[in-house]
């Protein structure tokens, strides 16, 4: 087997790429702490999309674990997670960071967001989505108490770490390497930073 | 001032009303454990929708309480939760059910479900949304273990329980009385029921 290509994630950028049904893909979490809000669009059909509210209601649970499947608002199987070196922290719950959110948080000017980096990415390759679905917030550890509270901690992922995916259907995915840097989303140094992936045949 | 209107939301079927900032939207379980999934949209703009991710954001917590919020995909406060005299149980992690949930459970046919009544509520007031947004279920009782694990158990509500919102913008509703009747998530009965508004000004 070929040594496979590492294709950066941009720090506080986002970027679209395909993956086909049969390879896998790995997610780096280069330098350890960075959050990537991933998507996933079936890659002839912009309507169908990776559904964290779908994916709760198959795998029941708040985190998939190893093992477990995400999957379509037609629950297709996308993106099958087979190998996890981090300790297995991600978040299905939250929405991504918007203009909004930087304003809410009293940021003056324009801000890197997620929601922007989503849609500029998929405008970069020619596609649009009618709306942001929630994302999939790869090594965002926002834990939930039993009484149902959520709180808001650095990630406890390291450098190196990655997700690696068994890819289900052929896939239009985006990550965006979240541009948070006034809260400790990224890391209590609040530093966004680049991350990485590969595609394994 | 009058007795308000109450209006029936049929057993298995959907409805779609407008509701007035400024007002109140009493929504009713008039025999106590039916299930009820909400959806908002800004009246003037189907683009914006109540979303269950930017909620969760702003009230961190997974099922909001009295005194907090729905925001909007925009994070523009849309209904306010001032009174629910049922235990407060509800959900806002799980998918609506539809066609594809009854093939998973292996229903042969046609089976009701929200989100055709969901889009079949919208189409009868001539309006449309170019995907399902993640519902408010009202009454759901899917609770979540301090290890992330989603059970799915019966309501805990009670006949005539409701829950009453203060309405912070205008807004399209959308409710189903959801029809699940093949696991208990309408009561221990499996018996899918109607249920009941009333707009409040």
């Amino acid at each position: 087997m070929n040594h496979p290509e590492t294709t950066v994630i941009p720090a506080r950028k986002g970027i679209a790429f395909e993956v086909r049904r049969g390879s896998r893909l790995k997610i780096i979490n280069t330098h350890g702490s960075q959050v990537l809000d991933t998507w996933a669009f079936a890659l002839d059909d912009m309507k169908e999309y990776m559904s964290m509210e779908h994916t709760r209601s198959s795998t029941s649970r708040i985190i998939p674990a190893t093992g477990d499947t995400y999957v379509s608002n037609l629950f297709t199987p996308m993106l099958t997670v087979i190998e996890d070196t981090s300790p297995g922290i991600h978040d299905t719950l939250m929405c991504c960071c918007s203009r909004k959110t930087y304003e809410r948080l009293k940021y003056e000017g324009y801000h890197d967001n997620c929601n922007d980096n989503f849609h500029a990415a998929l405008a970069g390759v020619g596609r649009q989505s009618a709306f942001t679905p929630g994302p999939l917030n790869l090594f965002m550890n926002f834990p939930v108490s039993g009484a149902g509270v959520i709180t808001r901690e650095p990630p406890v992922s390291r450098p190196g770490d990655h997700v690696l995916f068994d890819v289900k259907a052929d896939l239009l995915m985006v990550i965006s390497a979240c541009p948070q840097d006034i809260q400790t989303v990224n890391g209590v140094g609040k530093m966004p930073t680049e991350a990485a992936f590969q595609i394994l045949n």
